[in-house]
């Protein structure tokens, strides 16, 4: 595995509870018993979804010793949408040749419909 | 590692050589051959990255035995992009309150130049 950030921000996200933990984080910081709260999940188990987040730069954590609230760091996820957006038109294009697709399919269907 | 969709896309965008292949199918089709040649790496381990990208349904492959082109199926790249959208709003208000803290900076800058 790639240790280069972008390689890590999209490392991070390659997990349903990593992208759910973020997902939790985007309404407010939250700590690690909270977090785990809404997973079937031992805290050591919560802790390494948690690392994982922190070296990929998507999550910060509180100084405090005792409660260190983790918040979300959205930055890395504008890189990893910056890296995706350059493939945005091959997509649009794609989905638009459907859109024409579908839109001739209906005609066609229209036209068989007219005449019968 | 997850199986999910989403998850397999992540994580086949999780390494540099992959990223790399993948802008190269950009611009059109290429053979594994010629997927090889810009990165000093055997044809096999370029293959390897080849089916990591296959199976998150990012390139397909085609059917003749003898040369199998590779080309980029976008749609998976958008239903990321999608995915790290609804985090855009987060981003861009950090990337504002930047904006408006560098605006403030040279205005007090500003202010200081003029009374010396």
């Amino acid at each position: 595995m790639s240790n280069d950030r972008l390689s890590l921000v999209f490392s991070a996200l390659a997990d349903p509870t990593r992208r759910a933990i973020l997902k939790r984080l985007a309404s407010g910081s939250a700590s690690v018993t909270e977090l785990a709260a809404p997973f079937a999940m031992s805290l050591p188990a919560v802790s390494k979804h948690l690392k994982v987040l922190e070296r990929a730069g998507l999550i910060a954590r509180g100084r405090s010793a005792q409660w260190r609230p983790c918040r979300l760091e959205a930055a890395p996820l504008g890189e990893a949408a910056c890296w995706l957006d350059a493939y945005r038109r091959l997509w649009e294009e794609r989905l638009d040749r459907l859109d024409e697709y579908l839109a001739q399919s209906q005609q066609k269907e229209q036209h068989g419909a007219d005449r019968e």
